[in-house]
């Protein structure tokens, strides 16, 4: 058995804790998850989790700032390998119809939301967040094409949004994906603006 | 006082239970809203609920039918005083940023579809009352600019997505509307695609 040493030991516990807080969070919602059931299903005892984080509501913004670098970092990586910007597009319509169906973890940010009193420490914590993401994804798109959308928080909200969008949970169709197909193109394409101008 | 005669007295009893189920579905949401609190908060017995209802779910689906043709018919009588492109899109960016703000409502819309069996009458229902809209809403706007996008349906949810966009509760720039200002102009308007296309 490999043995820690004391601040790998607390690492450990801190990833534990924040992987099972992840799971309950997205299948219970906010309210329901306690303190109590996130140590219990991490199999540490409610000291544990008092020791790493505040309380229920900063595992809860841990959770959303992993759970938003790893998922945006993955569609970055994705990103990366597409050529053109119709592949671009693919990647970003497949990236949003997944979300949307995902469910669970948006509701969730939502339930939140609506609990943490308005201009609250932790409401405004997931803002920044959120934004964050926002305008990584946006620079990220504008950095590549540099075209006539020239706001990228609004960009990659726009993005965000369709992926994350409500109905497209439940609706059969148009999906998020069919969203994006339809409005990025005119947003990042300069060329095929004048194309399109032309054509009519 | 007036006596109503025995259609008008049911058209009433059924206006006015629609009315407390609407507000109490939009307040408390769509589990904790019972027959029982519906028929409380209009002042009859649970009898005259289920004498003008199947149940829960159709007053819930009636419920959500009539706030949309009234949200829709409002917004399409404002749409119809707009004269030119730009007044339009101030149009439908000021309504995407109230209903962003106007919460609630679509939290039991996402809450219905998550308690509602998948492919059910009422789930197949909600997509049906929910896609009406978007195509009504498509409809119009390609009807008054034929222009590049073609399809009325993405279109129409494209702009309820971004109104009911479920950051866009809780973040506090940027807002609904500056994400139909971002998305919509190139969506409508093929000569200025021209002009950028030439301006670039």
């Amino acid at each position: 058995m490999t043995r820690l040493t004391r601040s790998e030991s607390q690492a450990l516990t801190r990833l534990r804790l924040l992987k099972s807080a992840r799971d309950l969070f997205r299948r219970d919602g906010y309210a329901v998850t306690s303190v109590d059931r996130i140590a219990e299903a991490a199999g540490y005892s409610k000291g544990a989790v008092y020791s790493n984080f505040e309380g229920k509501e900063a595992i809860f913004l841990a959770v959303l700032e992993t759970e938003s670098e790893e998922n945006l970092g993955k569609l970055l990586k994705r990103l990366d390998r597409a050529e053109t910007l119709d592949a671009v597009v693919d990647v970003l319509a497949e990236w949003a119809d997944e979300r949307s169906k995902s469910g669970g973890w948006s509701l969730t940010v939502l339930e939140h939301a609506r609990v943490a009193p308005m201009g609250s420490a932790s409401l405004r914590r997931q803002e920044e967040i959120v934004r964050a993401q926002w305008r990584r994804l946006g620079a990220y798109l504008l950095g590549r094409f540099p075209g006539v959308a020239s706001d990228g928080e609004v960009l990659g909200a726009l993005l965000f949004e369709i992926a994350y969008a409500p109905a497209l949970t439940f609706v059969t169709a148009p999906g998020a994906g069919a969203l994006v197909r339809f409005a990025l193109p005119p947003l990042l394409a300069r060329e095929r603006q004048g194309e399109l101008a032309i054509a009519g």
